[in-house]
């Protein structure tokens, strides 16, 4: 076993080989981490293994990720009426078209659900970090992938519970209704909560308190995400939902006398997004996946990737949004990230699907997660 | 058991208060955090409780903490004779007076020395702290006790093995000697590879790598700063040795196109340094310490502090230190943090010393730590 010191510097150094990749590919940071963790896991050389260690810090990686994410999105835009209907036709399509095909390959009702399930997730952490990259952030399309894909994410693990339940045999209608309103109503708080919450940090930042510690409204901030993160995982949602809520909280909020909090965020994140960041391809174990599945993945991937793009884009060119931001944006809802594999991952402890199934979820989730920032780029927009 | 996320929001609400309490109380932010971590841990509130995660992260804060502190520090500054003196009298003066004094309370040899070499390290994290607070970290007694501070963590380190090897009754003298030959070569080497790894870093920043990604090279500082911390692991050293050694070499760099290190090196360091700080206030549990050790534990703390004050102290004075300088120098060189904590913790692993005698220490450590920020900011100089 080795050391943990040992470990981050491993995984850094592996990191900086994927930035190396990635810009001699001409990629974003992400594909050529992603890629490097693939070679470095499992699959190929097994060099690096994922320790609880590294697994835990890879959930902060992902939870600073999407708080610095969070700090450059207007709470206001993620609640626009366009964007829960792209959210919604990126969850109702793909979660039908999935059922459909587990349906087609003779998989019991329970298991299609869950395929259906794992679907309708988009995991934002990837286009999001790609769009940064790309300084396209603040663009119309990319603020309706981040606004409907916060929306896909709280409905897609809302969509699991049921499915979860449902599965077990007992659908408590109450359960499922309490859930959801406990997120309406942490959401709903959370947006109204945002102004006051950015006026305390200003008026602190008058004070003798944030002269003398600089710091100090930085620690409050990061203080503020991991209480909202563990917020939204006590509520069932995920815990980097809460993590984007509270950066979003404080968006625009700028300090006389403070350390910048966007600056700070950026340097956390960095470090610690990047162990997320490998570790998704070092999970992703290329030699799970048997010779009589490649049917069912092939298929997989393709309903994955074409329902979001229908799906949503469909939406978006009916919203107003012009034919190629429309592209960007069915593509852009197409990662499946974490959020999928956090689905497959219950789906199997709860024994509901099957071991090369969940292998199938993970790999697709992680394709779909490669193939986004290639497509986001190749398109003219 | 609470998630980690809200672990790490609690931590980081309590050294805020923490902050609120120095800012009060007039002292240094260290201070108010350790006093907080007390009041929350098991002495009084048992709000929070130290937990693998935390433990981890702790771990964690005080390699990014020295690593800070290392890029504010000239490595030839270390290494000057007049250090290694002073570092010299502060480890023979608190070695032989602990080992007196476990002598005098009727202790056998083997418990005496682990007592004797528990006072030798000097703990730079703490002061090192407190001088950056007061804007004094470059001044010549602050360079002198960091300088004498990191030899001693060393030797310190060094003869805790010879104690331990000599308690299990086999004083192996050519693995003492391989462990002083393993350390010396790391520390010179380091020192040798300070000028080039610099230049690598001025040259990388000019490439198109460092345009493309700002924070490549602070990643691969960081990859360097984990790298040498588990080398210090491995070779017997506290890994925080490491982690000084790799900021020091990398001390004074300067970039066009990449983010700066220090900067970025201290948001870390104030989130991950804050879980530190909180948790050496946590792990004191003061309900341990019985009454019956109360006159052996009172005469340990006065012999700690007198011992460091009186060998480091006039050996600067004798060094060329003006009077309050070699003061500010003898009691900056007190606080034992978390190097006699180790020390007691392996004593006590080692079945050597008896779980009251590792709490007197554990305590001891912890006094010194709390004294010494009060005595440097109520010394003119």
């Amino acid at each position: 076993m080795l050391s943990i010191e040992l470990q981050i510097s491993l995984v850094l150094f592996f990191s900086l080989a994927g930035y190396l990749l990635s810009s001699r590919i001409n990629q974003s940071a992400v594909v050529g981490i992603i890629i490097i963790g693939i070679i470095i896991g499992p699959s190929l050389l097994s060099i690096v293994k994922y320790s609880d260690a590294i697994e835990m810090l890879a959930h902060l990686g992902a939870i600073m990720l999407l708080f610095a994410i969070g700090l450059e999105f207007r709470i206001r835009d993620i609640y626009q009426l366009k964007y829960a209907l792209i959210a919604l036709a990126g969850i109702v399509v793909p979660w039908g078209a999935g059922y459909f095909l587990g349906y087609l390959f003779g998989y019991p009702f329970n298991v299609s659900m869950i395929i259906g399930v794992s679907l309708t997730a988009t995991s934002i952490a990837i286009t999001a970090k790609v769009l940064e990259e790309m300084k396209k952030l603040t663009a119309p399309a990319s603020r309706a992938i981040i606004g409907a894909a916060v929306i896909d994410d709280v409905l897609g693990l809302l969509a699991m519970s049921i499915a979860v339940q449902s599965a077990k045999g007992d659908i408590a209608f109450t359960e499922i209704f309490i859930t959801v309103m406990k997120a309406a109503v942490f959401l709903t708080a959370g947006i109204f909560a945002a102004p006051h919450i950015k006026k305390l940090f200003v008026k602190l930042d008058e004070k003798r308190l944030a002269r003398e510690f600089p710091h100090f409204l930085f620690m409050t901030a990061i203080m503020f995400c991991f209480l909202y993160a563990s917020i939204a995982e006590v509520i069932g949602l995920s815990a980097i939902v809460g993590a984007f809520l509270s950066g979003a909280a404080l968006e625009g909020v700028k300090f006389k006398n403070s350390k910048d909090l966007k600056e700070g965020a950026e340097y956390l994140h960095v470090i610690f997004g990047a162990i997320f960041f490998i570790s998704l391809g070092i999970l992703a174990n290329l030699r799970d996946l048997t010779f009589g599945m490649s049917a069912f993945f092939a298929a997989l991937i393709i309903v994955a990737v074409l329902t979001k793009v229908i799906g949503c884009g469909i939406t978006a060119k009916m919203a107003g949004f012009s034919r190629s931001e429309s592209l960007v944006i069915g593509f852009g809802m197409s990662p499946r990230g974490e959020v999928a594999m956090i689905v497959a991952l219950i789906g199997l402890t709860s024994k509901i699907i099957s071991q090369e199934i969940y292998v199938a979820i993970v790999l697709m989730s992680l394709i779909t997660t490669i193939l986004t920032p290639v497509f986001i780029r190749k398109l003219k927009w």
